[in-house]
């Protein structure tokens, strides 16, 4: 019988996880009970959100149980169907455990159309992330023709939408990222008005004079800390603010202190609001749709980063919080069949 | 000829003001040129948003000018008229000088009808501060009944209106003040549920895991500082944040370090708006209204706190930073005839 690896969690970290906070065993290749998929993994998403669910305290996503298998979005290949409305051979997409192989039950897989686009989209540029960049643009940023946008982050799979989408509205889009090459991305494939490479950077407020002098109109807050508090000085009349990640702080030991800037939005009568795509789950075929057409039309360029084996997921996720990643950080770890 | 006082900003403050902040200054009373009036002041309002206007820097109100007089909300008494559209003996208001008499053309004062309401309340809760409580309620913090609503400078003169409104729409209202007197305050002359007397308090999670066991749906921030802090890490799901000031924070030398606790927007969704009453304007008279009749069918209470005298006023400036006013801080410059 084949074997399955997959990863638990083997404790919670305090501060930064290491490759300790992770466990790969070793067992049997799972056998599909009925109305189960069982399910071959080919590529595996690492998020920065995960590092939540790493902690024992309730937020937006479960947390992850000590010696219990890690999950997350998965694209894989059905091996075999037990009554679970798939044939061998189809492509899935769902959330599922770190493994080899996975058994599913059908209402927990969707199929994905392989002729559509390349299947490891379904968990960037057409998934989760496209479509939080998507609805968190159009819904809660809501960029205007010659708003000047700021997006922390701006190099990763959510940022890289948010800021082609602004300025597919006319917008001047700043992007903050952690390495020229990334700047280089920005500004030469995604469009960006100006990329700064904040690992430069001694004095945000003067960097933000030079890249925004007109002040900031919106500002997509992937990365939080030092940066926010700077952006949040710039801040125009109306301004709108999306929080949708705060990646500089979630492996904070203990939390900086809390809001104190907030005086600007008075100043501003600016609206700043956290944004969790869930909230738009029954329009995410429309939001696909809409990135899925764009991305044919050429108007959205997107970039996966690809870590072989299911071994190295750990140093993929990680990698997130170095910044390794340009685009989407993936987990490659099997081949679909031919 | 008689004489007049004026006060004059000095200097601009570094941290905390102080009486050398201003200047009492003598001259003759002043004649109206053509289309001006003589306005003999009776009340003189004194607003934390003033510490602002010491500064330099821009902000939604000009900068005053050192050497040049301090200007603010004002009830007087019309003695003489010069084209201005007045009658001597007319009650009217205007963003005039902290003086004993000023001179001002027509459009620069608004009648006050003496016979609906105390004049000095068109300074108060049918003024400025009234009016801040009633927009920034109904149009920016939005409670519906059975939310849990927290206010800090809960029995000044904008708190106390947004908790009564609060309470009117039904939700369960938690006040944060400064001194046992005013927790009185708010428990039996405004019907909140809890007051807190926030010098009493080590630890606002804990204060409020008790006040508002359920979560805090609606928060109305006057002060900012620890008590924000504390309140934001207790936000529910789809809460509102209404910021309208941050008396804890404007004497401050250097600001605090900024936002920091974005993540709890995150995951509440929470939406986060400055609020500043002017924009308002174009409704000032609906809102008068609505107020005026709360208060004449006992639904509203108000409270003013009287310093007599001009020479006073800026010791009652001076005193709203350490909260020794229950409700509106108004300075008694002279009397109406009678």
């Amino acid at each position: 019988m084949a074997t399955n690896r997959k990863f638990l969690l083997s404790k919670r970290p305090s501060g930064t996880p290491d490759r300790d906070t992770f466990e790969l065993v070793e067992e049997d290749v799972p056998e599909p009970g009925p109305g189960e998929a069982l399910v071959r993994t080919l590529y595996l998403s690492v998020d920065p959100y995960m590092r939540g669910r790493m902690d024992a305290g309730e937020s937006y996503a479960e947390p992850w149980e000590v010696g219990e298998p890690l999950e997350g979005g998965v694209v894989g290949e059905v091996v075999e169907s037990n009554g679970a409305g798939f044939e061998a051979g189809d492509i899935v997409t769902g959330n599922l455990e770190w493994a080899d192989y996975v058994t599913a039950l059908g209402p927990e897989l969707q199929q994905v159309n392989p002729d559509l686009a390349p299947i490891s989209t379904s968990l960037g540029v057409l998934g989760m992330p496209g479509l939080t960049g998507y609805f968190g643009t159009r819904e809660v940023l809501q960029p205007r023709a010659g708003d000047t946008v700021v997006v922390t982050g701006a190099a990763g799979a959510v940022g890289s939408v948010v800021g082609q989408i602004s300025k597919l509205t006319g917008a001047k889009v700043v992007g903050f990222a952690g390495s020229d090459e990334k700047v280089s991305f920005l500004e030469d494939d995604l469009g960006f008005d100006v990329g700064i490479n904040y690992k430069d950077v001694d004095d945000y407020g003067a960097v933000l004079d030079d890249a925004a002098p007109e002040g900031v109109d919106r500002y997509f807050d992937n990365v939080g800390g030092e940066i926010t508090d700077a952006v949040f000085s710039k801040l125009n009349v109306d301004a709108r603010v999306a929080v949708c990640g705060q990646i500089a702080l979630y492996n904070a030991e203990s939390m900086p202190t809390g809001p104190r800037k907030l005086g600007k939005l008075i100043e501003t009568r600016a609206t700043v609001e956290g944004l969790l795509v869930g909230d738009f789950a029954p329009r995410f075929a429309e939001g696909a749709k809409q990135l899925g057409q764009w991305i044919s039309e050429g108007k959205i360029q997107y970039r996966e980063t690809v870590t072989e084996g299911l071994e190295n997921a750990p140093n993929a996720f990680l990698g997130l919080f170095e910044g390794e990643n340009i685009g989407k950080q993936l987990v490659k770890v099997g081949e679909p069949e031919e």
